[in-house]
Parts: structure tokens; C-alpha cells; sequence
């Protein structure tokens, strides 16, 4: 979910600029990092925990295309959305509530939250942003283009959802 | 965790009875079933409810031995805790509360919750009580003793937490 279809980095940019009246939006593809990696000295673990305010998951945008895209995955293929979500329960809640938002076709079933790493998921794909779960993967791992991996070059590089429906179609919407 | 490191069932059929007076603790035996699979005519949703009624799940109690066992089991092997909990998201946070009590050296990064097929599982063994879950599995798949899967013969069955821990280390616990 963040990162591939919920924009967490921009929001952890825009607060960080609310409250320290720094712009990091921009750096962090610069610096090939997190937003918290870039914070000022000792606020990493601070600014980390923006991730755990309640609110903070409820309040991501979806990135452009994805809810059409999983979508047409989803009526072809047996699709799984599989998220680190277990580190802080509240996000549990937040993160049910906006895929019913944003993606209603998802049913409870084809959920799955973890703790962090994903070495124990089965499939044909994976798309995530983090390098750990695709080296862990048996199938095909698909890379979501993120600004703490740009600097990766072992993995089919998707950078929007066009190119994930460009992947697996053969040709994008007409728009 | 239902029926496998905490008796759901018991606690269903102990509800069951204070609400109508019909004691089926060991009809569920006799019948290879469910609790509300035995429910009065049309009560069968409203008895299967109490799983999410709030507090349902902190009030289970957990198996003799399985947090010896799985804590035994973690020290040699990479365990993985895969529940399904997502139809009712009030379970979440009653679930992971329930392992911090009963199994304190579970971390979350060890913890998976799924919305109910657990087919997206790689692993080299899953212990279950569901058959649909074993069936699925690539690797071995060793059956929970549970009330509703008496009559399956495919898979090693595994009684209760002393089974289990013959099966894995070859000997039980000195008692």
C-alpha cells in the first residue's frame, strides 16, 4: 500500500514542511532516502513516527490510475494486497477503511497485513517499493519506483501505474 | 490461532449454552462440525456472530502447551503466526494483544492477517485446522484436530501441542 498506492512519502513531506519549514519533497529523490532520513538531526525517530499519528494513513491520496489498474488485475487475475501494517494496530483500522474507499471491488479476503517483511508470500508477482521483499521472492518481482530505491537496477522498474498496466496488458487506457 | 493455539470453540459452545441452555460441547464431536453449525434453525449467523462480538476473542484461552511448544519452536525455526481476522477488523487489535499476553517472543514482524484463504502462503510447513488451507499449501501440511475436520484422513493429524512437539523434535517435554 504506501508508496505503491497510497502516496505516504509526499504527505511525510508536507508535514515535515508544516512543522520545521523545510521542503524535502524533492530532496529525498535527490538523496535516493526516506523523508525521515533526511530530518534534521536526532528527529528521525520523530518524524518516523508521523506514520503512526491517527489520521495519517486515512488522509494518503492514491496514486493516479492505481484503483483503475488493480482493478482490471483484479478481474483477470487472483490479486492480493499484502501491507506492513502490523508495527502500529491503528493503521489497521485506517488502512481496512481506505481500500473499501478507494478500492470497493477488494474484498476482505484478498487482504493480507504483516509486520514488515514479506518472505513468506507465494505468487506469480510481486509489486512493492522495498528491495527485501523482492530479493525474498520466489516469483517474478516487479520494482515500484520510489525515491529510496532509485539506485536499483536488478528488477523490472514500474514507475507509475500506467507502466504496471503497460506490464501486464500490453497497452494503456486511451486517455 | 482459532482452534489451533486458542479455543475458540469451547468458548462458543460455553456462550451457546448461557444464551439457550443446550449444551453442545461434545455434540460438535459427535457430529464433526462446527458450533453454529448446530445452532438452532436460523440461528446459525447469529450463534457464528459471537466470533465478533467485542472481547470475544481476549476471553479465549490458550491450548496446554502451545506457548511452550511455539515458543520452542521459534528458538530453531522461522515462525510465522497467519490468522485470519480481517472479516471483522474489531479482531485485530484483540489478536495481537491475545500473542503479547500468551506469546511475549512473538514479535510483529511475525505476525499475518489474511481475510480467511491463506493460499498466498510459501512455507515449509503449515499447521491448521482448516483443510481448504492445507490443500492449498506447497509444502507439508499438518492438520489441527479440530471438531469440524474429524472425518479428513489426508494430512497428519496432530492432536494438541504435545503432538507437535514429538512431530518437530522427536520427544517431549519431561512432565
Amino acid at each position: 500500500m504506501d508508496e505503491v498506492m497510497a502516496d505516504s512519502s509526499t504527505r511525510l513531506a508536507d508535514m515535515y514542511q508544516a512543522e520545521f519549514g523545510i521542503d524535502l519533497h524533492q530532496q529525498v529523490w535527490d538523496n535516493g532516502c526516506k523523508v525521515y532520513d533526511l530530518a534534521l538531526d536526532g528527529l528521525r525517530t520523530y518524524v518516523r513516527n508521523y506514520l503512526h499519528q491517527p489520521g495519517f494513513f486515512a488522509s494518503l491520496k492514491i496514486f493516479d490510475d492505481a484503483a483503475r489498474v488493480v482493478e482490471r488485475l483484479n478481474d483477470q487475475h487472483e490479486v492480493f494486497i499484502c501491507s506492513a501494517a502490523l508495527e502500529f494496530p491503528l493503521s489497521l483500522v485506517e488502512k481496512i477503511q481506505w481500500l473499501q474507499k478507494y478500492l470497493p471491488f477488494i474484498t476482505h479476503k484478498q487482504i493480507i497485513f504483516c509486520g514488515g517483511r514479506k518472505r513468506f508470500l507465494d505468487g506469480d508477482y510481486i509489486i512493492d517499493d522495498h528491495i527485501n521483499n523482492l530479493e525474498a521472492f520466489k516469483g517474478t518481482g516487479l520494482l515500484y519506483h520510489a525515491s529510496h530505491n532509485i539506485h536499483e537496477t536488478r528488477f523490472t522498474r514500474l514507475h507509475n501505474w500506467l507502466d504496471i498496466e503497460q506490464y501486464f496488458f500490453g497497452q494503456t487506457a486511451l486517455t
